[in-house]
């Protein structure tokens, strides 16, 4: 149990009107605070896309999700409707559904990767401290207040320099990095990197907002294969109003090179001012 | 002709399986190199999302669209489905069709932007010239080899510092930045941000690649009501592989609040290597 391809494996297709359907099991391995991950999710409608559309193009390059309500671990339907295959790319979307209820629509592209460097990049990767010397995240971290079994399929050692608020004095720079590993010693690909780009805790810890940051939206792109190793990964805020905030993550490969990016609207809770 | 309220107007509501549909026109004045600009048709989506389902949530809080091909100027459908009405915010997912086929497909969230201030803000406004002394930006521009309608209902003035690939040298920085307002004096609101996040000329110029970027996908959040007065809009690239460039853009208000922010995937041609 536990296995990223396992946990996002679909099954027993079936013709549907305008696309086909899936069977899928949401693993309670893959969650925070018993709820599933945002970018396991959408890994699980990615492979649904790969399966149904992907002969031409087998690699998901950019998704957007739009999370209607959180599903709960076990069985889920996943409907895909290809919206065009074109020559490079194959543009589709996809639903979970739990009970009938929809729970996460994303619109999917498909393209092919390779580790090829850029043509051009001003991605330097973020500066971190050797991966020993980050701090592992444990799955019943102190203060979190709920258990993260994400957290047991995912190793990850966060920057010191974005802990503090584990210490009641949350630095209020909006930024956490960290290493990241998948803890089967699989070598990341391009769906496990969605999980990789929406890391435990939300920058709101950062701000000194602890609890639970539910995703409402987000978006993400897959820019190659990754190189074997860990992936170092940085997630900054710009702004929190109105009870939402944004998190843009980059992460890169072992070889230094900017592999994905993703940007998210997150709910938070925020003291009521004055 | 042009104005930014009639060009996104929709109409003649009508039940459909899954939701409604309406009729658009998509505007010839709001276009770049005679296609209609990706920000504009966004915005016509997010109009027919409102109408449909705004009663409780007037504003459009975040968009993601994939684009499919290229509609012409002249009639269009949207359909709108709701995927999820809740306390706080209404998701839908819309769809614009011409001749009967997908050309924008978009998820839409909808929920009630203020003029407050942030809670917490890291996103310092782009550092730029004054107003009058940056580059009011043609709608016939020298090299761009196709006239830019749009710069007829924006006004858009750009930052010299990015420029230099009009005299042949670009600066390769991988930065655009200027200030827009609309052309007809009206004010921006919540659609009418979407044009002002995909600013001409894409990033690619300032990296030695002219031509058409076209968009394949894009995703913005609306962090809350714009101030009066002109934009700050400042548009960034990180990597350019495989065909494909990301820029992220952010916007600023008279008052110098972040007010929206941005990403997109972009097709490029890059010169063979070797």
């Amino acid at each position: 149990m536990g296995h990223f391809q396992t946990a996002t494996a679909v099954s027993a297709r079936r013709e549907v009107p305008g696309g086909h359907e899936y069977e899928a099991v949401v693993d309670p391995q893959w969650t925070v605070g018993g709820k599933p991950h945002g970018g396991y999710l959408l890994a699980i409608l990615g492979r649904a896309a790969i399966v149904s559309g992907g002969a031409d193009h087998p690699h998901l390059t950019a998704v957007s999700g739009s999370f209607l309500r959180s599903p709960s671990p076990g069985p889920a339907a996943v409907h895909v409707e290809t919206l065009r295959a074109g020559r490079t790319m194959t543009h589709a979307r996809a639903r979970l559904t739990q009970d009938g209820r929809p729970c996460v629509e994303a619109l999917i592209t498909l393209g092919t990767l390779t580790e090829d460097d850029p043509w051009w990049s001003d991605a330097e990767p973020a500066a971190l401290p050797d991966e020993q010397d980050c701090f592992l995240t444990p799955p019943e971290a102190p203060g979190a207040g709920f258990p993260v079994a994400l957290m047991e399929v995912v190793e990850q050692r966060l920057d010191p320099a974005g802990l503090a608020f584990a210490l009641g004095t949350p630095s209020r720079a909006g930024v956490t990095a960290g290493w990241q590993r998948l803890a089967d010693g699989s070598d990341w690909d391009p769906l496990s990197l969605l999980v990789a780009l929406d890391p435990v805790p939300p920058v709101s810890y950062d701000l000194g907002l602890p609890g639970w940051a539910p995703t409402v939206q987000f978006s993400a792109y897959v820019r190659r294969l990754p190189a074997p190793g860990p992936l170092r990964v940085r997630m900054r805020a710009l702004d929190v109003t109105g009870g939402l905030m944004d998190e843009v993550a980059h992460a890169w490969d072992g070889k230094g090179r900017l592999v994905a990016q993703a940007t998210q609207l997150a709910a938070v809770r925020v003291p009521p001012t004055g």
